[in-house]
């Protein structure tokens, strides 16, 4: 493996990691932030347009959140950048004082059906809620995130589709190298201009699909460009199997500093959080929890619940009995069956607040079973529940 | 006068009510409920389907609301009153365990666009959910309520326009004053029926459109009925002038009896409801607050308030620099202009809780003003600034 270059690091000093416990690959640690500290493995709830959907920031902190994620490419049309800045930055605007993670918008832009066009300088691409013409570049997103304020800012990384050969994406991986260079060079001039402002951390995303060689390589690359702070894995959960999945995250593993978080983009449905922290995973995001609570769907430790199911008519039971959120703590699957079926706002609101409380939760109890010596047990026990589970026992 | 009559007072025992203060025809008490005491005068929030719109029980205690109200019409057609019961009733149900009043329907059906037909037996009616046909008497409203379960319960009355002439508005009410005396027959009935059961107190519904001699002598009529623990003022807030509205309200005030709480259906603009205090009313209810909280529009001491508005865009302000609520001691007018302008749930729920908590409070400022004796000139004060309030102002 390449040692670490000479160059700054982007933010490591001010943002320690350490793990305490571990256990195979999985690891149990601190991940610290100028906003506080992040127990991890730990799961970031989604806060596109600076509200995690539905929720108050109270509500994220009585589930025990630590840390969330907002999306640059949403911020910065709307309300823009300029605005969440002259409001004091992300915190204050959202009234969220914990950690907060702001992605580069390059997986939205890429997502796009409208018009985009991808040249070495950045990417072309139309607003979707205007049409407006936009480009962003590696630098152009450094500077939107600094005005965002978050705690850990990200590269602008060309993202291909999942089924990519390995042309495609050898193209896209060694253009999110040279990005993450142009992004590094922004990232130390803005931080040499700003003096006092408060420290952010900037993560690389090791890209390459499913090819697992690839992907070594540019996690190597990536490793000899500076100690990073932390390094993501972008490009995963696009369609590709999960064996595919595993074989990258194993190879991540391999590849990537113990001493730094690790950080699986877009992944958040239970069993794969397990898969992953299995795999040297410490942080993931992903809508799926609120999405999931605005269309009616619960996770549970018995399987999934769609509520609607006229079976709950007048079930007193809560949505999972070994749940302690505030949902289920409080209401009966009939009552938010009753809220569902008459399209009731509060209704996305206790599930979207039961699904990130059970994500939250899932993080917590890995953390225990890594501390305590049982992760091995514990997680293959709790897959194999989740996996044959009816959702309605007990 | 008429003096009360003999009959068993309709659940007035169980339900007292202590004037401790008046200013002129205003009045400072305690209406006491098996559920909890209701500091008069006060605002009820409205929740239609067993839950106020957008918010979580937890906010309403917060807001410091003391009894809210459901409406028979919709849990009726969902999810059935079956259901509530099964569940323990309406304050297990939704969670709240302060007091709670149910209308009887008659204002919705008498709403409602699609098919009704009256006869002296009763209302029959198409539901606006999936169009099946529903019949409501005096006596099913009541078996109804009794399902439902909250500590006030509403007569059925028949609902006139509010521009109806004499003939029809002593027709309608004649007719609602014979269904009241249906309703305290079979409200007796399941009394004695259901002993030891929780205690539920029937309010009757003084109706009579703009009509003051008509509204005298349906007040009369009903305290010659029995000595109800509360009366209800109906039909008004529908089309009629403010000069109407007053004059009904200061003949109820006059013909009403002064140990009773004073119910106006369906009022809950804020200056109506000092305009009511002023008048002698105890307890309002409307949906105002939370359907204008859902379309953007917030009650301040200055006016109201259009969220959306470009001119708040970068504005670091609370709504109402007054104003004590979760919402404005954490967000900014510009937050809260994105989260509407993104269409975010969020936004909806601060709001309704802001235009909740104004009204809330607004009442209990009545409390302190009636009890300190300055309320004339609180209330003047109070109605000068708000009309003429520019809603920037400080």
């Amino acid at each position: 493996m390449p040692a670490a270059s000479t160059a700054g690091p982007p933010g490591a000093a001010e943002f320690p990691f350490s793990v305490h416990a571990v256990a195979g690959a999985a690891r149990a640690g601190v991940f610290t932030t100028p906003h506080g500290a992040v127990p991890t493995p730990a799961f970031m709830a989604v806060g596109t347009l600076a509200t995690v959907k539905t929720l108050d920031p109270q509500d994220l902190r009585a589930i025990g959140a630590s840390m969330i994620l907002a999306n640059t490419y949403h911020l910065h049309l709307r309300p823009g950048e300029d605005v969440v800045r002259a409001l004091g930055g992300l915190h204050r605007f959202m009234h969220w004082d914990g950690p907060i993670l702001t992605d580069s918008g390059g997986f939205q832009v890429f997502s796009l059906e409208t018009m985009r066009r991808v040249s070495e300088d950045g990417v072309e691409f139309r607003s979707h809620v205007d049409g407006s013409r936009r480009f962003f570049t590696p630098e152009r997103v450094i500077e939107i995130q600094r005005d965002l304020g978050a705690d850990v800012v990200m590269q602008l990384d060309h993202v291909i589709p999942g089924q990519s050969d390995l042309a495609q994406a050898r193209d896209a991986s060694e253009r999110s190298v040279r990005w993450l260079a142009r992004c590094q060079t922004a990232w130390d001039a803005h931080r040499a201009a700003q003096d006092g402002a408060t420290p952010q951390a900037l993560f690389p995303i090791v890209q390459g699909g499913t090819h697992t060689e690839l992907r070594r390589e540019m996690a190597d690359r990536i490793r000899a460009m500076s100690n990073w702070p932390g390094y993501a894995i972008g490009g995963l959960s696009v369609g590709e199997s999960k064996d595919d999945m595993h074989a990258v995250l194993d190879v991540a593993n391999d590849a990537l500093p113990r001493d730094r978080p690790r950080y699986l983009m877009g992944v958040g449905f239970p069993d794969d959080l397990v898969e992953g922290v299995r795999r040297g995973i410490d942080l993931f995001d992903c809508v799926a929890p609120t999405r999931m609570g605005r269309t009616g769907t619960a996770f549970t430790n018995y399987g999934r619940v769609n509520v609607r199911n006229a079976r709950w008519r007048i079930d007193p039971r809560p949505l999972d009995p070994d749940c302690t959120c505030s949902t289920c703590r409080r209401f009966s699957r009939a009552y938010i069956r009753h809220l569902f079926v008459s399209d009731e706002v509060l209704g996305l609101r206790l599930l979207s607040l039961h699904n990130v409380h059970f994500l939250v939760s899932l993080m917590r109890a890995a953390q225990g079973a890594i501390a305590g010596g049982n992760f091995d047990g514990w997680s293959r026990e709790w897959l194999g529940r989740y996996h044959s589970g009816s959702a309605t026992a007990p």
